[in-house]
């Protein structure tokens, strides 16, 4: 799918914390030696001819062009007639699987020890069609919608991903008992799909049992696959067993084109001060990097990272260290063999 | 608003393990001299008029006579025309309020152990309208449905609970940001009735980010108040830090009546073998007992339960004990004082 040689991937560094998050990852892929040449875009709302905000025409060719990117946190301004950019991205290139693993980390100390699950979550529909109305004063109904077309693909996508990974079981997430049309639709293609995945195990279980059954023991969960806002619960619950979206990466995937991101805010407070964690941006990265086949470039990225992190003595201070971006970069970099 | 001496209340057993259950809380209520007859009533489905299977008339009246209820798990079976009776009762009675509150328990192993939050949601629209159509094969849309007088109702019983039960804090749990009309209108609700309670602190907080902090640090949340769906998902996970379904009470509470209930399932391998922990169903009739306005029975009840959990020598099996559900009753009514 991707050339080999040099890569162009767009490189969106975003608000807030982005820039310097962003700097860190690209020091990082430097030192290693890591064949892409990065086409950097500015996305910062503008307004479109229909009077809304949206993303830059500039931003929308590069990711077009390059068919792949990374991106750190954006802001949306708050007001009418903005959308969410980070939605609206996702949207735009039809990246219908947001795939976020979350693995617990040595050195980063939660309550649980035994965190290894990945959410893949429907990413283009569901609860987030957009479509809403007020039928009659004070009486308001949003719209869920499941298609036959995009449960199908996801679903797909999330065997094929187990398959892939090497990884034992799927679980679908659901309220089939209680939206019965739709989550029964999503449900149905799940089960569709797991009978060509006789390899891979399959299981249903309703959203509040996994959710009750994850804080008590994630280790029965291997791969999740659910619908758009299902996967946006589960998978920042699941970031919180294992510390937090500073540490988490996320990978949105398409037909035509793929876009990895740090989930966490702008944090605007620590700003341009050097304070940022730079990881779970470094670690969408690394994700990036085996989409692109460039595993060897993603393994010896993410071990410097896991060593430094395990190792404790170079962490930024929302991990409770007192280092500082740059030199907690630097860390890595010394770690890179 | 009940009659002072003896109150009559409806009891529902349910099925599978709820008629063991219920008479272990029946012989504590007992014991603790609580002034309640009792009108036993069944809630199998029945086929109504217009073929659709349905809660008894029966029941319906006893619960519309004693304005009152407490009720065991219920078994819905699967196949078309079926609806969930626990969710028929919530309908029927217009049991706005589902209250569930999660408390640590000392004696309960779990990897938290300064949980304290109320999770107060919405029980009668939202997700759970039922409304659902297929528009063309293979596009379903469900309608989340979303109304200022049932928004306002809960959100007034959220503030209302906290300032009667003294907690300082109540946070809407929302998605306006993705469902800015349903969620915007839900939460412009609850900031009317902020403004009202200045005695209670009010936060808004998105649903994701309230699943990775509650994981994180759950003393950061108290009262927390939310549309029907998500407080299926957050009351469960709840349930989940201080020990599951098995040992977490709930109240389903309307203008003109209330229903008690655990919310766990039928059981039906352990059914009928005197293993069944009747904790959740215990916990739930002490909420009903404060209900009525018997704090005294309430307390002496709820204080025998927890020092037998506490002392951890006479438990059920799925607390890691041997003994049975009638010994564990035994204990229950020898600590009463
Ligand atoms: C920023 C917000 C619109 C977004 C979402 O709800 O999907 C975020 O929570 C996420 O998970 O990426
Ligand atoms: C049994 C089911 C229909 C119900 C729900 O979804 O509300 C249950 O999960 C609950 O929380 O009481």
């Amino acid at each position: 799918q991707y050339s080999t040689g040099v890569r162009r991937v767009t490189l969106i560094p975003g608000h807030g914390i982005g820039p310097e998050i962003t700097v860190a990852v690209q020091k990082i892929f430097e030192a290693a030696k890591v064949p892409i040449e990065w086409d950097e875009v500015d996305v910062t709302a503008v307004r479109g001819p229909d009077g809304k905000f949206g993303i830059p025409q500039k931003a929308i060719d590069s990711v077009n062009a390059n068919k792949i990117g990374l991106k750190g946190p954006l802001m949306t301004p708050v007001g009418k007639g903005y959308r969410s950019l980070n939605l609206a991205l996702r949207k735009e290139f039809d990246l219908y699987a947001n795939v976020r693993p979350c693995k617990s980390l040595e050195g980063i100390k939660t309550l649980y020890d035994n965190v290894d699950v990945v959410t893949i979550r429907e990413n283009t529909e569901g609860e987030y069609s957009g479509i809403e109305h007020e039928i009659v004063d004070g009486v308001v109904q949003s719209i869920k919608l499941i298609t036959e077309e995009a449960s199908k693909r996801v679903a797909e996508f999330a065997f094929q991903f187990a398959r892939d990974n090497k990884r034992k079981k799927v679980t679908a997430v659901h309220k089939a008992n209680i939206m019965r049309m739709s989550d029964g639709l999503f449900l149905r293609c799940c089960r569709e799909l797991a009978t060509k995945y006789p390899d891979i195990r399959f299981e249903e279980r309703y959203l509040d049992t996994v959710c009750l059954n994850m804080v008590q023991d994630p280790s029965k969960f291997d791969v999740l696959v659910m619908p758009n806002l299902y996967g946006d619960i589960m998978s920042d619950m699941c970031s919180g067993l294992v510390g937090g979206l500073g540490l988490t990466p996320s990978g949105n995937i398409g037909k035509n084109g793929a876009l990895f991101e740090s989930v966490h805010g702008t944090a605007p407070s620590i700003a341009g001060q050097d304070k940022a964690n730079p990881t779970a941006l470094l670690l969408s990265g690394v994700m990036m990097l085996r989409h692109l086949q460039l595993p060897q470039h993603a393994n010896a990225i993410e071990t410097a990272c896991f060593t430094v992190l395990r190792e404790g003595k170079v962490l930024t201070e929302d991990l409770g260290g007192n280092s500082t971006c740059s030199e907690y970069t630097a860390e890595i970099i010394r770690n890179l063999q």
